[in-house]
């Protein structure tokens, strides 16, 4: 198929690279002009603009989108979905909240667009080598563009999920997922570390990625993590999110369902970043106050 | 190799079998006939007592115990540690407390025999077509029968990982991560089964066993379950659990290491096990006292 | 002073009582019959409607609303702004979500009207016989009024806490700390209720109350609870929540803020609504695929 | 009565003022040479040893213990039991783990001698003023005490609660349900700190001291440390703990009680006292190898 790629980041650029690999024509963007000439070099071609990609296609168009979620989101469908014509599809793969996918569906849809909302997992790895996708949106768009999903993941991997916005939920939900797995693995490593025996944390590892019942690509990667650096010793135990496990919390909510694993893995994350906290003076004050248990003071 | 094999519960039996599959030699026995029985038909043989097993056996001997951890496990050794050989080797690969493993170990040492602890995972399929060994004890009886460990493990799936009580506390904390991670996917599926998409939920598991970066064994299970049962209509939520959770979880407190996703896939079990709590109670209660809030009254 | 007061519901009349009580004049209204009738009996005036009431007073008029939350504030308040005049002070004392009270209070402002979000905390046993108030808005409106604070909450149970929307945010945070206080009690004396001795919970209570670090109005109630029904026999668990809770963790998650006491302590409260849970559904499928686990069937 | 009272530290200390206060006699013992001397000159008497305080008092004796939990109150025993006759009562009134307390009392009682195990709550301000006092053993010993409880307790602030250890068991569910409490005003007041708005922390705590559902003592402490340290800046919030927070969980397990907050809130504890994690090591890696996420390098 003929594919024009906005978006070469890391992942874009995988996805696009995989793309060609299996016989597409790839047409990208990218604000970075090195990105655009690394793309270049491995056979793409690139445009300077949004604009440009779509006024160098024929309608009717596929543009997948692989941008950061949020603004940058609507300020490129701000620049193409004025310039597409009805009967063009927009794919958008990145990590969108669904309730943002759901709007820009509706705004294309009224341009007689049509819009799917994909979730992409499967990492940089996944992009270049066979991605996993959660598809949501008109059934009848999804069906015109499948041979994209199906040349692009590994077997199986890609599924059409439902109405606009399932998407981008399924994968939400999929990290919500994610947090609480990687939670469970960090902890239990933690035990082992401080536990009483000698463990070669990258050989446990290694025998629970080959048979056990929590085998998976998370515990291969954390053999892969243990085998280039066995004590973790030169990372800080900083974790960043990116804002699905978040919005997995506030969705639970207001589904009023009870998912503790998901908030405290998302909690820990928050208390990562943090060197000192207001509740933990506050208890501190508490233990002085009624129990004249010594606090340690700021500074010490 | 020769092997003596003392239980024929649904794990044994199917290491028994796959024993004999990949060429060794077993002599098995179990409480029950039936299991003795169904053991001789595929083509293993068995002695009704463990004290007969000792006796059929030719020192040095390798004795492996696959039997409920606790008890059992005692009333076994107690039969069988006076009837063995210094030299002889006693491989116990149930699920027992690694304080437990430690001490029956020293009971060993001081009549000369060894005693491997071996935690093994990868649930009844793993056994009957390829295990994953932790193993802990004095290595040079591990050397002896590694090759029992390595034909009936998937590759890569076994590792010496340290002094005696060391593979049962290992297979403790891959117990701790097993039910983290089953609550990850259990709260995720809850989500996406009550959230506003209509989502078939086998078709998102599926995909999420497809190069997700959430694939694994348990997401594999999870759709095969949603295969057989799409809603889990059939199914009650009651979580049981069997001891290695609460050990994990009591050993990360003895560790001071802050483990709460641990702690809260253990405590949902138990709060799945209740129709209704005192907390709740307690909690309506002050409601009523200070806002006035109707309490729901019991038996309606 | 002279009150027009919105609601008689069971804050609104304990707290209309208390006014005319220390003094003040009211003339209330409520769109129940039932309950102007009942605030007569007890010495005020009521009228039928909101825009009957702002017809009655003289500018400057203080217009005190004790409603529930939500639509209905915004459906008074697109009554009795229009007719009201500059100068006039609106006091919204309910437990509104504090982004509501900021967007309110500015259109209120627009009008030259002062409107103070006033969090109420105390039950209605405060309502009645003294409350204590957290007070955002003007500070300029609150001093002219600060007389009906005064005189209607216990000593000291007043404050001015800052802008606009300060006032529901304490008393949002308030709830959420309400929440984990009720949680832990709940959780304390769910162990004791189960605990290998025979407490006469009632007792434990009472002595809590007097001289424990404990001690508070909360565990008063939790001993007038179990004084009423020893062992809380006919409430069911099933713990109600009205929004502050929900909103406090919300808060708590676009702040990074680590409170997994709250957060737990709303999700126990979701949990105890259910009867059976998917997660819990999940699990005990995955626990039967790879164990052979048996599971519970739904209907036994 | 006379007491003999052994140690004589922050809690003993101030309990054996309020007893000579309400006109004990008291005969006091402590290592600390210093402290002796300090209680001579609040009009105690004193004593090198216990075995000296044992022969200094005439029987039926009664010995109140105030030491650490642990292994001083088995020495301190193992030095006075065997000088102790039938008849005598021993009072242990620290915080004992119960399971301890069970144990000693079945010592002491195979030698005739009672012994009441007694949790003791309301800091040491309630030890100097009036106390709060859980009392476990026998009832008849407990009445033959009963004054020296109820002239150095608050109005109400004592009560026999059952057998031997149930003292103790009631005061460690006690402190879990402080510390939830506890880590329920850090964290809100963490949200409130963090909040849009600029309160003065010290004027809403104090607000919630009066009149609120909140209200209690530790809310009076917390007004109080804010009020010496508006934002704490002084304090690092370093949670230290001491055992029955530890315990009231470990019991919770036993009794498979869901109690998160408990949980919880003894984790942060944890959390708190660490500077980094292996868990967050371990979740930083991971996003790397899936996702190309920068990790924070240690050292940085």
């Amino acid at each position: 198929m003929i594919i024009g790629l906005i978006g070469l980041g890391k992942m874009g650029f995988a996805l696009g690279e995989q793309m060609l690999e299996k016989g597409h024509t790839v047409l990208a963007t990218d604000v970075s002009e090195a990105s655009r000439a690394s793309f270049e070099k491995v056979g793409g071609k690139t445009v300077r603009t949004s604009a440009e990609l779509v006024s160098s296609l024929q309608a009717p168009r596929v543009v997948w989108l692989m941008v950061p979620q949020g603004k940058i989101v609507d300020q490129v469908l701000s620049e193409i979905l004025p310039r597409l014509d009805a009967g063009d599809i927009v794919i958008e793969a990145g990590n969108s909240q669904y309730k943002d996918s759901m709007r820009r569906a509706k705004e294309a849809s009224d341009r007689g667009i049509a819009y799917l909302d994909v979730g992409t997992s499967g990492g940089v790895e996944g992009a270049r080598h066979g991605a996993c996708y959660m598809i949501g949106g008109e059934k009848e768009a999804f069906l015109r563009v499948e041979e994209l999903f199906s040349s692009t993941a590994v077997k199986g991997g890609y599924a059409y999920v439902g109405p606009s916005g399932s998407g981008h939920y399924a994968k939400m939900v999929h990290n919500g997922i994610e947090y609480g797995m990687m939670a469970a693995i960090g902890e239990g490593f933690e035990i082992l570390q401080k536990s009483p025996f000698p463990y070669e944390l990258g050989d446990v590892a290694n025998v629970f990625t080959n048979g056990s019942v929590i085998r998976g690509w998370l515990m291969d990667l954390t053999a892969r993590a243990l085998e280039k650096d066995p004590n973790l010793t030169s990372i800080r135990g900083v974790m960043h999110s990116s804002g699905e496990g978040k919005w997995t919390l506030e969705e639970a909510l207001d589904l009023q369902v009870a998912s503790p694993v998901i908030a405290l893995s998302l909690m820990m994350r928050y208390r990562s970043q943090e060197t000192d906290t207001f509740t933990g003076k506050v208890v501190a004050a508490l233990r002085n106050e009624f129990g004249g248990h010594a606090v340690e003071k700021a500074g010490e």
